[in-house]
């Protein structure tokens, strides 16, 4: 068994642009792909389901069982369309993440997608009261190209390394010719405890570029909403951390995408 | 190598249910599953072997020595036929467990196959006096179809998570439209203790599930004397569950299948 | 890359006995194979080589680098011909070990082998002053066969598993349609430590099945001579256990052939 | 995703010689092979990339992510050209490195290579005043080839086994043809500090076999233009080395390439 894209609606996409926010550190980038997706109606249109994930099922409503999977939504918009990529997990295997990451770049290119934006927190390990966005590109004209926007790329902040999808998108991205930005909202970091914070922030900057309007005054609620499945996102995501080599987790490496 | 099913005899099976039960916690599905095997003459007409197993052969009577496997038999009835499904061991491996499921649904498929019900047990991590059989289902209509049986799907059983064969059947099985039920009979949890009680409540659901009629009151005979194969199949699921990430022994996963 | 058999002389084989000898457990089974190999004047006609093994070379004579790998020797008789394989290492990962055994069924098979021997050690946990032969078998007529020799099949040795190249190549073996027999030198255990006592024994035993006239009385002499290419043996076998899983080394299995 | 070679320059190379010098022990490899891409100006024609690297990039001047790669540079001259591997990171997984170094040696093989020469340290565990080059080869007619240079052959060096890249080109590379040798500069063995004394002494060694004249007072300065992307190899690099079995780094197994 290979990683596998389910598609259940052919869709034409306008130049669109993808933006991924799987489960992570503050589940930063997991929260506000979701709340974009709720909140501008988005329609599921893919599944992605992988052997590198954890071997289980999760039981929604106490006791429907599902497989652990990626979803892809999509937006139609005037100027152009937007696709998310969230879900309940990211590879529990380093070979995984290569793979699962090729697979979405491979679907994305016959989307149509030349730029990328990935979603994250970034963990600094103590609270943090106005969380700023962390940038990073995949190549380096990009800097002028979202150096408008409120985003921090300055040396300040020695990041150093992204690890999982939001890393690995960007760097495989590239090599197909696509524009990646990767946003890291700074967050405490305490892998599981959602920071609504963080991703309020991050959905700021986010709305800009994309160049859809959102209302986020609903955001906290939203959370609240989807608790049960932010609740399970966490333990599995816990089970992938404890999984992780210790040094992923180390000082050294204080961000996971 | 790959993981591979070798067939001893073509069968044509009249609408067929596939029955898993694989060692697991409490053993109590592979204890029930290996009961009505007994108790109903089933005739074995497959095996399955896979690189994802220990690397080890177990000795048959002190010293006749055989690879690792699962079983396949089958019951024919008036009504439908019963397929079980059982062995000595699962999956070492997450992506192992992946490989080998699939491999049992192309299987399954090809036998026309179109539901499936997995056995296992639930770990309390208390004495447990009564046992409750616990459900989950890969599809919200089938709570309906399963409802007139003494089988708890309620809020009060936070189960959360069903990991190996028992969760992944019922997960994989509906990407296949495969209708599927797990049935989880409560027990203590200690890992290498056979715990005949919780699959005996087991088996009295699952026979009126499955419209047979089995005579119960030899199951704890019949327990000991599959007493050698049980140990032999404690020992290597102790060394799985060794194996296994900590995380997927802690508290919150409390069930392995 | 793939586990690969380089084959340096075509041989035709007169119904060949196929005699594995790999580092284990006191060294038993390796150090009786080369024994053979060295008193019969064995001809080198393959090598095995895996991705499977650990990623390093060994340097001969303090500077020359070689990979790691299995060796495969022939000897022809009067009555039936003998390939002996032993070599530097096992896998070190779980899949590696069935996809190596493979290789060399396969391998085997090419070359006519209908009978496997496969020698290793039998770890007691105490000294031994007169070490038995504790045999297994893969079909249960072959007990018959070897009956007549000096070889322990008794209950009274509860070996319950082997695990590696001595146990999987009499379960795949089977598969293949061929008759397998382990002989198992009772030693102390001690990973690192080379038994000449119980492989004398082994010596004893295999010769007179494999109808062969050996001198005996050299082998601490050869072994004496093997000395830098058993250490280096030995320090590899020392990492291949420190990798397996700790169960693999617990007291229930006390076997690694 | 395989490991996979992205050629972004044909090139038509005479009779060339691959030197590697991938991160490992003291960085003494990467190093040299660093300044020798420097002072000779080479050029870079092609990127290797892998699933068995950490799933992670880089950020190149605070922002600018990329993937981890190993990298091919090459330099003409008027006798034989020369083509340097060099690179942020080894294979994580022990199949990874035997998958790398086979696509490495296929595209070598594809250029013409017949000789390769691999860069390490090895690891003293002391203060080393007088940094010796130790030497190994891949066929006992090359000790004679390379005698007459300051190479340590001798049997006062029980190195044992190279691990990693350095060893297995110059084991695989046999399998090929292709002739190999090994120089490992003596280091303490801290794995995280670069040694800039070994890698002027390998160098001294490295440059008169391949006969080309490069100036070394500034190697010390180089290594300090290089800190940037040192101090990530070398996080990099300690990350491969926990992830890494700790017999790997036991009193036994001095030597990482």
């Amino acid at each position: 068994m290979q990683t596998e894209i389910k598609v259940s609606e052919k869709v034409k996409l306008k130049n669109p642009v993808l933006v991924e926010g799987l489960p992570g550190i503050g589940n930063v980038g997991r929260v506000a792909a979701g709340y974009l997706v709720s909140e501008l109606k988005m329609k599921k249109f893919a599944e992605l389901y992988s052997p590198h994930f954890l071997p289980l099922v999760i039981l929604h409503d106490s006791s429907v069982a599902q497989l652990l999977k990626c979803e892809f939504y999509y937006y139609k918009s005037k100027t152009r369309d937007i696709v998310i990529l969230t879900g309940d997990t990211q590879s529990i295997s380093p070979e995984g993440h290569y793979e699962v990451c090729e697979k979405i770049l491979d679907f994305a290119e016959k989307l149509g997608v030349k730029e990328i934006i990935t979603l994250g927190g970034f963990a600094e390990g103590k609270e943090i009261k106005e969380p700023r966005i962390i940038g990073a590109v995949n190549d380096k004209p990009l800097l002028k190209k979202y150096g408008g926007h409120d985003i921090d790329f300055g040396k300040e902040h020695p990041v150093g390394t992204i690890v999982g999808a939001s890393g690995l998108l960007l760097g495989m991205g590239r090599l197909k010719g696509m524009d990646g930005l990767c946003l890291m909202g700074e967050t405490y970091g305490v892998p599981v405890m959602t920071d609504p914070k963080a991703a309020d922030q991050l959905l700021h900057v986010l709305t800009k570029i994309l160049g859809v309007k959102v209302d986020l005054s609903k955001l906290e609620k939203i959370i609240k909403e989807m608790e049960e499945k932010i609740q399970q996102t966490e333990k599995i995501h816990k089970k992938i951390l404890e999984e992780l080599p210790k040094q992923q987790k180390g000082e050294d490496v204080r961000y996971i995408g």
